[in-house]
């Protein structure tokens, strides 16, 4: 049988992508700052969740969560169907043509949102899954393969603190045990959240046979940057996300009185802590990289008070791994440096690292082509798809962000690009599913 | 009458230096961090105007808490003695010579602390003012003038906010409706805090009359900086106490994704911030000066987030308002020129400014005289006997520290530069008392 022939019989078209896009602007928006606080197994992301269960209903799509809470709507597959028979994740299929096997093609995103976050990051990934799946059948294609949307659990990791729970979970680069750990600011754990919010964590785990039955994820993304508003295109294809890692920086000094300790008698570590801010952006700019001290915590922070230890947290970014950890040796460098001139004892933790992501090559030059030789541009933001990566060919399609501000209210892009990649998509899922 | 005599027949020698020392140094102590909190009319105040009270009464010295909350510990001088007759505040006296007028000599200092402060740091000044009284009377010498001890209240301001409030409210430069409506930082006022500890709120207010009886307030503090380890000297005398202030910078930037977005796309405050507080300690350099970042706030404080705003609190202090004030404008240009190159709003308010104040140079120099030319040196930090300057002659004895720390549990003085301390307290004492 056809896996889509049931499916499509079923099918009807859905809300435009305005219509779905006015239904879910307004949940889990704060009134105060504009921005969305659609954290984790909230009451503002089980609004979301209902959404996106509306969306597969209006178009007789069959929609699931999995045990790691993410979902799925289907078109043409059932939920428990078994692992496709032939070739197995990433493996190309019958034709040998990249993502053109017989599992299924997946597209989607996720809905939660870092706190008081824009509309696009995330979302527009879902809407646009939707609409391009409307836009896929009313052309009258017969898709040969199981297509699906996802919804993927707790992207943003707002909430508990490590982003991706949802994928990291179904690929097994989590632990069941490790996410039912993990607490937010008020001491809930993770399990008792999603208890609370009626899913049952003891069901959490890696999820291979899910796995094995898509041949290819496709995320669709605002862009977190400005480089498209740059070259003038309104899309693009991601080439690779960036390593990446935080370190904490500890620079420990001495408590002393502000008003009576000459600067000679000092070990103020605020100093060693502001060389070093200055130095990472220098060897960022050098590097052509990136590197931010966005996070800081002083001891005692009192206003008169010499402070005896600044703590600064550097995020860092690089094209590649050994740029990334040439660029942090040299901010470390810097600060034990200074340190020692400023009678400072500097610490480094590595809290994280990421190592980079190489999307599928095969894949994304296949949808680059597709898209009429769209422009391949890699990104500094970890994404599910990067996670899926290392299970199932996945590729990102970025839509143009004319301002390049991100996880912020301010965050936009422009209707008519929303729509130029709900084509794109429409494309792609055609040119993988339609062959 | 002779004021001193009834009081010099009534007085027994009291405790040693260390015995007082041993007694007064657990109180407040906090076990984990070795520092005191000794904060404004907590239990740890009280436990320490206990040991006040016991020092007095164990002398036969009449003990009393004024209107606001200071204590004093009389000798030779009825607590509600009329004004003297003589000369008014700061007039000198019937021999002309400086500090030697009827009024009475009072020396002493605070017994509360900073948070985990230094065992110094106040008690010093009152351990010393008793046992130089001892030291004084053993002598055989015989006061022409009252003497009194004095613990002034919440000199630290740990508490609410406001350091000297007891000398500040005694000379009317703080006034009582403001007093009683400051704030802990768990909400209780002042004049909740005080009823609590049974000191009635309502007395609060301006004394002229105590203050037209005093001729002269002599106040001995362990040094916090290292001024006269340097020297060599154990002792000085204070000549001046610096202008000083607090001023708040609000750099204004704009939140992003750190990972995403171009180094020449960021308006990251951060930057902004690291240069002024290394500007800040070049023009304090240059003006042989200080200033001191070491309090700050970012928003939002988050690792993989380009921040938003960051406050960062300015402490500065020069010899003299002039160069004080060249100073933080210079600091304010030079935020504003590094804010304009990094796209980030610099908005600079004045939080605080306390004009210089010199000590009465006759008293000072009579003073440093008795001692046989003690070196004279100026402090950056502000003191009761800075307050009670504007109504009273007042004068300020520094014991050598030798490492300079201070408001610190590490603060420190060797016990011979303490008793040299109490030797030349004594000395003073009877140069201004019994002439």
């Amino acid at each position: 049988m056809s896996p889509a022939a049931p499916a499509v019989r079923g099918w009807t078209r859905g809300a435009s992508f305005q219509e779905m896009w006015r239904d879910l602007t307004p949940l889990g928006r704060h009134p105060g700052s504009g921005g969305y606080r659609r954290y984790a197994w909230t009451a503002a992301d089980a609004d979301c969740r209902a959404w996106f269960a509306d969306q597969a209903r209006a178009r007789g799509l069959s929609c699931e969560t999995d045990r790691n809470g993410n979902q799925w709507a289907w078109l043409g597959e059932p939920a428990d169907a078994d692992p496709a028979p032939s070739g197995g994740p990433g493996t190309g299929g019958a034709s040998g043509s990249p993502g053109a096997g017989s599992g299924a093609v997946v597209t989607g995103s996720h809905l939660d949102s870092v706190p008081d976050g824009g509309a696009f990051d995330g979302p527009l990934g879902v809407v646009s899954a939707f609409a391009a799946l409307d836009e896929l059948l009313a052309r009258g294609a017969r898709p040969s393969r199981p297509l699906a949307v996802a919804n993927f659990a707790d992207e943003e990791g707002a909430r508990f603190g490590l982003a991706c729970a949802g994928s990291r979970l179904t690929t097994g680069r989590l632990t069941p045990e490790a996410a039912r750990a993990l607490r937010d600011a008020g001491g809930t754990t993770l399990a008792t959240a999603m208890e609370r919010a009626g899913h049952d964590p003891d069901g959490l785990g890696p999820d291979p046979g899910r796995l094995a039955r898509i041949g290819a994820f496709v995320e669709l993304h605002v862009e977190q940057g400005r480089t498209l508003a740059r070259t003038g295109d309104p899309l693009g294809v991601a080439s690779a996300i960036w390593p990446h890692g935080r370190w904490r920086f500890d620079f420990h000094g001495e408590a002393n009185h502000a008003g009576t300790t000459l600067l000679t008698d000092r070990h103020d570590p605020m100093l060693t802590y502001a060389h070093t801010v200055l130095a990472a952006r220098e060897e960022a700019h050098r590097a052509g990289a990136l590197a931010t001290f966005g996070k800081t915590a002083v001891e005692p922070n009192g206003v008169n008070a010499i402070a005896s230890l600044v703590r600064g947290w550097l995020d860092s970014r690089a094209a590649d791994e050994r740029t990334l950890d040439a660029l942090v040796t040299a901010v470390e460098r810097a600060a034990a440096a200074h340190g020692e001139r400023d009678g400072v004892t500097v610490r480094v933790t590595r809290e994280s690292y990421t190592p980079v992501v190489e999307f599928e090559h095969a894949l994304r030059d296949r949808i680059a082509g597709l898209l009429g030789g769209a422009r391949l541009l890699p990104t500094g933001a970890g994404h599910d798809a990067g996670i899926l990566s290392a299970a199932v060919p996945s590729a990102m399609l970025f839509v143009r962000n004319p301002t390049g501000v991100s996880h912020s209210p301010a965050e936009t892009a422009a209707e008519d690009d929303c729509l130029a990649g709900v084509t794109a998509l429409a494309d792609v899922l055609e040119g993988l599913a339609c062959p």
